[in-house]
């Protein structure tokens, strides 16, 4: 038998990792239930009991996206591979595509327009403003023959929300199917796919719904399902062609193919996670991102810190905020973390060295995060 | 505020798994260790903390791949999309990639080599043989243009083992880069990255180093980032572009350039899989694996099951075998799930309804495994 070269690896111990309070742009803290759901005993993917929970995790998905779509499920990737996936399975070859980008996600999408072949059409907006409805009708009306409209909901890098259900039914009024990044909005704020008309829409497992990182639940109505369908040509990703994925999460059919092996356990966290919310109501869960979100705007305030975003485009979840003049942000962020095992979020892009992005997403959503939030800024910054 | 639609959920509760003995194609039993660092606390996908152990993932991972190739990391989907990733980098529009196949995976390398553009050139073995490299050299004469050799060293759909030193050391004869799947191969037998030449290799986590399933260990040679780094187009997939992934996970560079959120949890759960290789030793880990699988056949020889695959051929790892006549290999099986608790995998494709697969992966692999499955066999069949 062959033997092994060793390597210099002797010196590593099992990994216990610092108990931080995330409240940064995700992910955010897990609940105790979630984590615990997480190391249950793992069982085979195609275990009877395992395709009863699949079923499950389907349902409280579709609630949480308020949504009867079929084609309704839990991709095996963060939510990154979920954006890739509503592209690469709506744009075929030649498709223009018109792109919304005010952040570094909408940015994201230029890319995924071009990787599957498609054209991209762009309407800029400043990073801080949400996406400009009137903008997007004047490319809607000088491209008539745009397929798509893709936009981000709620934009994880400045913390604004855009109007989804006024850009969804323009998409709709000028034949155009939607394509939505729904990724920071998800049980933090309404997302109502069936009332907004919204066509493929896909989020992340870890931001307000508070689950482990790397899933990604994702919807397509009827109408995206039928061009999937109808595609000339096949979806350039085979791990990612709904085709395929559709026939292994069940869509009508008695009977599953196998598709790839599904992450068991963090499928395990994910139907907790849902749970969860259901238990909670996702009405109550709204109020609850928007309750804390006030009391912690106050207490900032307070401290001198100023909003990117204007009110009434405010995500309750993720606070963008300008610091008080005269201190250094990395510096403050980086005594937060190591004093007072507290992560907040730097800018990105433009906005980077520039703002911090604090997040009150899921289960950081609550009373005592941001009391200890507020009391650590005033012993840091004091 | 919008009200929430309600939907028939009210019923579904916290998941509670049967403890099933994993002994089919995978997920394999986890560990306790395994489980216990996945449920740990969960910290942010930038903290130092965590980029520290990501560079040990990384370090470890070069261990159980044997090599020192600087671009080898943890993709965050599972294998599926690690083949997609080698298929996505390496093959260019209008590339020649000589697909062997010899089981369901091979059939899927085809798919993805058309599906990134180019031309996939067959070499077919009969299910239950290895790759014949005499027929690849032929191939690889009579195509002076092909750019790539793709095979699967150890087919999970068969439990054959092909010879992947002599495959790829035909490919760089020939100015050719091979891709290596080694989904069920890795830490189960010897995979010799640089001794035996190989280019492009991926795995999963969850069969022989029995970690949770979704995630995927791949490494990348020199030769391959070369290529990857000099494609004329952009890689199709974003989420997959090595090009940003390896700035992700490190290449040299001091500081690290946000991709996507890892899964974090699942890193934990890898990080304590590979210390576990590591602490047993690669050569133990792989005497182990023949070990139990010598003991399992004894037994499953006298209860009259028939391998597959010839002695030669087979993988200790994954015994492909028929039932002896007069069995009902899907009511047995169902009996063996329901009554012992065990769960064994039915065939694949071709040999479905024709042959079990049970495995003997990672921590599946030990004594009390073997002797549960045989009894609960003499219970079932007696």
């Amino acid at each position: 038998m062959d033997l092994p070269k060793s390597f210099d690896i002797q010196e590593i111990q099992s990994f216990d990792p610092p108990k931080r309070r995330l409240m940064g742009p995700g992910p955010s803290d897990i609940h105790p239930r979630i984590s615990s759901a997480l190391s249950r005993h793992c069982i085979g993917h195609l275990d009877p009991e395992f395709v009863k929970i699949m079923d499950e995790i389907k349902t409280m998905t579709q609630y949480v996206f308020q949504t009867t779509n079929r084609l309704t499920m839990v991709l095996s990737a963060p939510g990154s591979a979920g954006m890739e996936a509503c592209f690469a399975n709506l744009v075929e070859p030649g498709d223009k595509v018109i792109v919304c980008i005010n952040g570094v996600f909408g940015g994201r999408m230029k890319e995924n327009v071009e990787r599957c072949g498609g054209t991209a059409i762009l309407v800029e907006d400043e990073w801080g403003k949400p996406v400009d409805p009137n903008k997007v009708e004047e490319q809607l009306k000088a491209n008539p023959d745009a397929k798509i409209l893709a936009f981000v909901h709620a934009e994880t890098s400045t913390g604004v929300r855009s109007d989804a259900e006024q850009l969804c039914q323009l998409a709709k009024q000028h034949g155009c199917l939607s394509i939505v990044d729904t990724v920071t909005s998800l049980a933090g704020i309404p997302v109502l796919v069936d009332a907004w008309g919204m066509d493929a829409v896909y989020s992340g497992s870890q931001k307000c719904l508070s689950c482990t990182p790397g899933l990604s639940p994702v919807t397509f109505s009827d109408k995206a399902v039928k061009k999937i369908k109808n595609r000339a040509s096949k979806v350039q990703s085979w791990f990612l062609d709904m085709n395929l994925v559709m026939n292994y999460w069940g869509n009508g059919q008695a009977k599953r193919a196998y598709h790839h092996t599904a992450p068991i356990n963090a499928l395990y966290a994910m139907h907790e996670a849902l749970l969860m919310v259901r238990e909670e109501g996702l009405d109550n869960r709204w109020e609850r991102h928007q309750k804390y979100h006030l009391k912690l705007k106050k207490g900032l305030e307070n401290l001198g810190f100023r909003y990117l975003v204007e009110e009434e485009y405010r995500l309750p979840q993720l606070n963008a905020v300008f610091l008080p003049e005269g201190y250094e942000e990395a510096a403050i962020r980086k005594r937060l973390l190591e004093d007072h095992m507290l992560e907040v979020g730097g800018g990105l892009g433009a906005f980077a060295g520039k703002i911090w992005r604090i997040g009150l997403m899921g289960h950081s959503a609550r009373e005592e995060s941001v009391d200890y939030c507020l009391e650590a800024l005033r012993k840091v910054m004091g």
